[in-house]
């Protein structure tokens, strides 16, 4: 292979630094530490750059491969700052950035039966390492139920009510577990989804519901506020809600950014 | 262009009839015939296929653009037979395949304001022309409200409910309306979705679905027994209903497929 | 629970019987038989359903979540019949109905350096019991590489290549491994793909594919003539393989059912 | 209604102002200027969002609607301020934000034959009205084809190439056809694709882009140069390429963000 031509590593005079280049959406089975005390097999889609300085012409793909290749399997919140460096020196920049995005699964109990089944979130890592310094941001998606208070409120019976889907992003100085911003989030809903409900569970839950109503407006406050207060010393949130309103074909969607002062 | 070899023209030897061969997802702007009275601009992902008899070794994937192209614009229902004829013709093939798929509006008023909106559905037209019989599918995907009967019978109040997507297909011997198709759907369902409601439409659409709980099994029987019955001779239908349950994170899901004796 | 009212169990007059119904598009963590001798962690999309005699009003859609949960974590193609008999049990259905669709991985050693990697490809399970007879269906999705060879002909130097989609399903009297289809696959493509290069690596696929022209109608018939002859008396095969043409923003397709006589 | 219960008009003590709340994906038939000189009916997904305070419980969904009904089927890049200004009033906010996106046509010419043909893009504005002041941003996706620098160069004969997606977002001081940005994007790939191409023009797009070879990194500098040029005075632009490679089943990716200092 010596002997074939390499144009990634010439020079490239068109003044043009590259902020991110690599490979996107690689699909990857990954392990990812799991709150009761093991390790949760999952798959990954993985994206991998660096930021290129304008001097060169290209970067080597291959590289961000054989990264992956050589933690196979251990890719965790705790180690992505190693991931990190290691590309950074592979492929010789000062800025890199691992994307990770997987299904993750919990245990819950239905609210009276007890049943137990596994509810399925979206958990993704986004980090960033330039030069000696990391940003880390946990990310979760989690679908809940919400149920409307105008519709409550204007109704002599009933109340519609809907699946929604609250992304939460922190940034944080301790380590956070995913579960815990599962289940805060899950507390700030007219009520959290279930696999399995009995009949009995099913009164719980729509009952629960019709006691709680929340306006997407609700629900991205209360979340802020929760998520904020988790051990691990929050200092950045972005929540975003999305109620699939069971009364229109679109969407009602709220957003929020929160930085500790 | 006459000097340059054509593969696709020689013969082949391997005994294999292919059953559709062509172009798959172009996006094309159409026009739709409206019920209101005149032509919705619309854009299509669509698909012309033919049989390709054992003998041949390839078809000309860009004569199926070129038939597309001579249309241009005016795409129904209503001349899909003389479409298929000019692929059969130009592709010197028996068998010829048109699939064609867009989002439809119509203008709904409110229940009880009377405020007019859009509401966007997904149609699709099916076509196969085989020698001189044609057969033609005509589909639509409904998105409406379904309450559950389990969880208003078990609550001492409230039901959880969530929108549903009723995809309807259908063959007959006249010509049937997609409108048709569509508000024969809603009226099966807890109650229709809007664009736009007031505070006095929320109510109303609250308390009707309060008061016409479905189960996604109600929901396709009730759907058959509506389409068969519309004008134009229907003698095919299929329909497909997925609630997505708002105590949940998968649907409930119903199919049944009729035929008139 | 039991003082709770139970709707779904009443009977019903519409004298429809419905096709399918049940749970569509469940998550769930599932272990698949691999080849290399291990079980293989991965994440599944399942939909469980039975077939509704017309004179009942319902089913119990929690029962299907319940017969997931007993056989945890041991879902494969060999003990699909009894996760169907026991459906069929537990719902008191003489049809019953179970859909895998899961990413499934491959190591895979590249051309030339041999340097190793996995490649993703896309399994499914469909399994039908009515009564005491099964119809299992494998399925697969198979990434490849194809050179089209009317464009190396024309020109002078060069041809278009792009990725391509290859589905294949079938059914056999004995068992068919996926690493099997999927090689089986991949061996009729101008060349596999694979997730790491080296440049002596790119050097073999790039003139590789160029020495192996295909053209999509290739593609299917050559897919349907390997696969049919794996060991495993494959009885049924369908290939559906879609070019994502590099010339155009549209697909070319093709498609080919079989039978053994 | 001036009876009914209105719970978003209340006062919150939550002390969060929430950054974006409104709706989301809501579906519409829409008209977008043409730089050939008409408009180009098209059907977009429309977002509209204000800021809201922190002592404000919630907005009022419907309005966001009523705002887009009064100016139907008259939506392009120059009435955006209006249309953002109209939000500002309606729902008393001092922040304004409206987000389309929508398929957009081009008729192309094939390179030799001359034959015309539509291509699709996905064109997308976003606005949003702070106070007084516009910030609005013009985006679109193009496909393009790239043949890899490096496959040409190891290889004896024959190159991989493959389908890339380039999106582009600027902002600029005058007006900007979307038309001139995707022309230039094009420029700078190996050969922009058509939807119909006969024998001699795939043998041009064939041997042009075996004589333009482009990395993804060449591609995404290269756009930024020639949209930074274009008429109207660009001040920012955003560029992200995707490669979807012929020999992986994952993508190489380029992202630069320049802004006029």
């Amino acid at each position: 292979m010596s002997g074939l031509p390499d144009h990634a590593s010439e020079a490239d005079d068109r003044r043009l630094p590259i902020d991110r280049v690599g490979i996107k959406d690689l699909r990857y089975p990954i392990q990812v530490l799991d709150r009761s005390g093991g390790m949760q097999h999952t798959v990954a889609s993985v994206s991998l750059y660096v930021g290129l300085p304008a001097h060169f012409k290209g970067t080597h793909m291959s590289r961000f491969v054989e990264v992956l290749n050589q933690v196979r399997g251990e890719v965790t919140f705790r180690n992505m700052p190693d991931i990190l460096g290691e590309v950074q020196q592979r492929l010789d920049a000062d800025d890199a950035f691992l994307e990770l995005r997987f299904p993750y699964f919990m245990e819950k109990k239905a609210p009276v039966s007890g049943v137990a089944s596994l509810m399925e979130y979206t958990g993704w890592f986004y980090g960033r390492r330039t030069g000696e310094r990391d940003e880390l941001t946990l990310g979760v998606a989690v679908p809940v139920k919400t149920l409307c208070p105008c519709s409550k409120a204007v109704s002599d019976y009933g109340a519609h009510n809907q699946r929604s889907i609250v992304k939460v992003e922190l940034r944080s100085t301790g380590f956070v577990w995913m579960e815990d911003v599962i289940e805060a989030v899950e507390a700030c809903a007219s009520s959290p989804l279930y696999a399995l409900l009995k009949r009995s569970d099913e009164k719980w839950v729509t009952e629960h519901a019709y006691d709680n109503p929340k306006f997407v407006e609700d629900l991205v406050r209360d979340v802020v506020i929760a998520v904020r207060d988790l051990p691990g010393e929050v200092s950045w949130v972005r929540v975003r809600a999305e109620n699939q309103e069971s009364i229109h074909n679109h969407a009602a969607y709220g957003e929020i950014t929160w930085r500790r002062d």
